[in-house]
């Protein structure tokens, strides 16, 4: 970067404006480690700032105008827009104003009985209480021998107590044996132990013989033996209503009998998108045209975060088969969801079948990418639709902001938005101020605990191939215009696909 | 725990015994957070120890005969049992050994072609690459003023360049536009560029006007535009081989035309059930039997790590009967998982059949829970025959310490293990010398960015109801015999079905 010192500001480069997505101080040892070492002086390093790169982001603070904005109010269009809906007119909101919108107006679907298997991965919607004591009988808690306790009271190394042995109890025997003192019977985990003992002795605390055996150690009453209800008594709580149903929890409703789950169903999502420059995967786009990656990557995203998803695909330019296809999806669906409603051909009329259908709020929203947005409940049922940026970038970071959470908060789960951890960043970030913006990165774990993180690609456009090297989502806050090289950032690790 | 010490050893109680699976001092504030507060004097807090804790533990090590072994040597049994393999002349592996015997003969399932819905959370296993660039024509990267660079270069914000604007390109406008010097194009982001236009000035650094815009700044050659190719150009790698397919994979073969892609397949994994005492899990138990839990648990297991499962159920008594089962199952199946295979009724038919159909080698894993496991390759195809514990919780053990990173290998995913990460014991957690074991526990995050763990329930038998609460494994290695409360232990978090 250094003959961009002789350049002058706004003629030198794309590289120092305040809507770039990340540009700055590459990082000093370009090799692949070149992240970590930033982290080496320490944990918490100081922030290391480049000179001439301040001085540029001073000098674009003060003379560029700035997409300032108070969040509420009605502000000027920071990111001028085309299409037919007047995007200047529109109020802008917050990230969590719109996400407090979506998150207030989608339904929660009503629990469904399922095979337990097929419940897997859903939240428990009933309180599954066991009608049996689990174990059933008193069984041995390892393998080794059966015995009363009384028997071997004195026993130690020195002098171990000898006991005779009385047949075997495996797993399974349907009849319970029975031994009087100074026997022993030889007991495998999970076999019935017999009256008159009341302990097992490890096998490895005895001599471990066939005929006959020596106890090296004496055991309180009750060691090693599963009683009757320890596990699980009747009348307990076997699954808790809100417990995410995994191979455990499978596993104990298999014990207390139980074949079918109510569980809370996973959200039908259909997933559309809207533009008459889309053409199919199968299809060569011509001049002008590109493929719907969006249904396909929407309804891959949607499916990740625990929906059951319709790609419904492109959305026709006709009105009355668009209506159609719109009003068969509000049937059929939980939540909407569509890409591209904005700027693009055929918006207008997608925006009037939506309209009649109950009504869309158009909105911009303080982000980066794609602020256009637009939400609504339509249809008899009200089903709420929404619609994200068709930029496919764009899309998916707003699947991730808005849609995820609100499949999340339909499958019951506790826990709506990623963890977010704080990196350091490798390299200087720049954001406009006002906006929220999300930036692809990859984020890698410092051998010492912490977190690095790189921006992908070089900058100006997050695009596909560059998304699809990415690990995370780096999220640089509405009042902060720079993150310096060396800086902490917040980062929201993305493991999909993986 | 205070009236322990006016006790004698080994009549005292269960708690001071080698092979307790977890005892010692409690907590000493038992509330929810108390196993935070042991991180607040520091991150890396001095080991405090319980004197009596530490004496007991001494005392044990010097007492009782301990189950040592050397790993690979033939050893004596250390935990005996009753099955009919005589497993005191098995040799004792370590679970490494044994899980390098499992991996190392697991199939690599030829790859299979796919919609590219379906590759989802699958790993690709062609090279794919664009015979297509993308973008395929020069588009607005933003929402702006397509321009020339050259009619802007003296623009600021004291003197900016007015130009008229000329018409407007949205998105999916088939036909390139033109403008002449001196004018301007009002442009959407995806728009294609007018010839004539080598930049696209960003709205918010105009006066967004319409019949004629002032321009603020000067911009480099080519800002804010996406050339063609610029994100692929043909012939450019879309997907690697071994790229798990996400989200923002499908999205880029949606973009290069891909419909189908070739993907690693998920591996075919049937799970079986032995024991005599089993009964499946809508039926009522009877005297000494049990429902099985393990076939439905290793299901879910199974296909939470991944593979495609067949619920196989219960091994029937009958000899000709249970070949049959265990031959279709090998036809179907790219591994065969079975739980349950020894010291349970009707084990010897089942070692029988086994033994017909290839041969299994028994063996003990130094491990607990469970040490007693087997592997064979059966069947003309050879195909890996996994046999693990029957008692649930350590047949999920199991599971996660061998069959999960083989099911992993079989999808080709380089991370075969989970991550684990080193957290405080809140609890003095004691383990047999020469075994590993794996303890069900809760970790949770420290404020201050490290781990604490407890172990769930009161010790000596792990069983369902606990197993049910637990997120994490606690891994207590061979050589270790005691954590003292506030040291540092190994953890496995599971996210299983959450």
């Amino acid at each position: 970067m250094t003959e961009d010192k002789s350049r002058g500001w706004f003629g030198g480069s794309r590289e120092t404006t305040q809507l770039d997505l990340e540009r700055g101080t590459p990082v000093r040892h370009p090799a692949p480690d070149a992240g970590l070492a930033l982290l080496d002086e320490g944990s918490a390093p100081a922030p290391s700032r480049d000179t001439v790169q301040v001085e540029r982001s001073v000098f674009a603070a003060e003379r560029v105008p700035s997409p300032a904005v108070s969040s509420g109010d009605r502000a000027p269009d920071p990111i001028g827009n085309t299409g037919s809906v007047d995007v200047s007119a529109l109020r802008l909101r917050t990230v969590e104003q719109h996400l407090d919108e979506i998150l207030g107006s989608v339904p929660q679907p009503d629990p469904i009985e399922l095979a337990v298997l097929d419940a897997q991965g859903l939240l428990c919607a009933e309180l599954v209480t066991s009608t049996r004591a689990l174990p059933s009988f008193e069984q041995a808690g390892l393998d080794g021998y059966a015995v009363s306790s009384a028997d071997i009271a004195a026993a130690t190394v020195e002098a171990p107590v000898e006991l005779a042995v009385v047949g075997e109890s495996t797993a399974g025997s349907g009849e319970r044996a029975a031994i009087n003192a100074g026997l022993a019977q030889k007991v495998a985990v999970g076999a019935m132990m017999p009256a008159g003992a009341d302990v097992v002795v490890p096998a490895a605390w005895t001599d471990q013989g066939a005929a006959r055996v020596a106890v090296y150690a004496a055991l309180a009453p009750g060691s090693y033996v599963r009683r009757t209800g320890d596990d699980v008594a009747p009348g307990d709580t076997a699954v808790q209503i809100g417990t995410p149903i995994g191979p455990a929890q499978i596993s104990l409703l298999a014990a207390v009998g139980r074949e079918r789950v109510s569980v809370r169903p996973r959200p039908r999502v259909s997933v559309l998108c809207a533009g008459d420059e889309l053409v199919d995967v199968g299809a060569t786009p011509g001049p002008g045209q590109i493929v719907d990656v969006n249904s396909y990557a929407l309804a891959a995203a949607a499916r990740d975060a625990g929906a059951e998803v319709y790609r419904a695909g492109i959305l026709p330019g006709d009105p009355r088969r668009l209506t159609d296809l719109l009003e068969s999806q509000l049937l059929r669906s939980d939540v909407v969801l569509i890409a591209g409603t904005f700027a693009s051909g055929g918006a207008d009329q997608l925006q009037e079948a939506l309209h009649a259908l109950g009504g869309m709020a158009f909105t911009q929203v303080a982000m980066h990418p794609g602020p256009l947005h637009a939400f609504g409940r339509l249809g008899h049922e009200q089903v709420p639709v929404i619609c994200v940026p068709g930029e496919p970038v764009a899309a998916l970071v707003a699947f991730e902001v808005f849609v995820r959470p609100a499949i999340r908060l339909m499958l019951g789960k506790r826990q709506l938005f990623r963890r977010t951890v704080q990196a350091v960043s490798a390299q200087q970030l720049l954001s406009p101020l006002g906006y929220r913006q999300y930036l692809h990165g990859q984020v890698m774990r410092h051998p010492d605990g912490g977190y690095v993180v790189e921006p992908i690609g070089d900058g100006d456009q997050a695009m596909l191939a560059r998304m699809a090297r990415a690990n995370c989502l780096i999220v640089v806050d509405e009042d902060v215009t720079e993150v310096s090289a060396g800086g902490l950032v917040t980062v929201m690790p993305m493991l999909l696909g993986g």
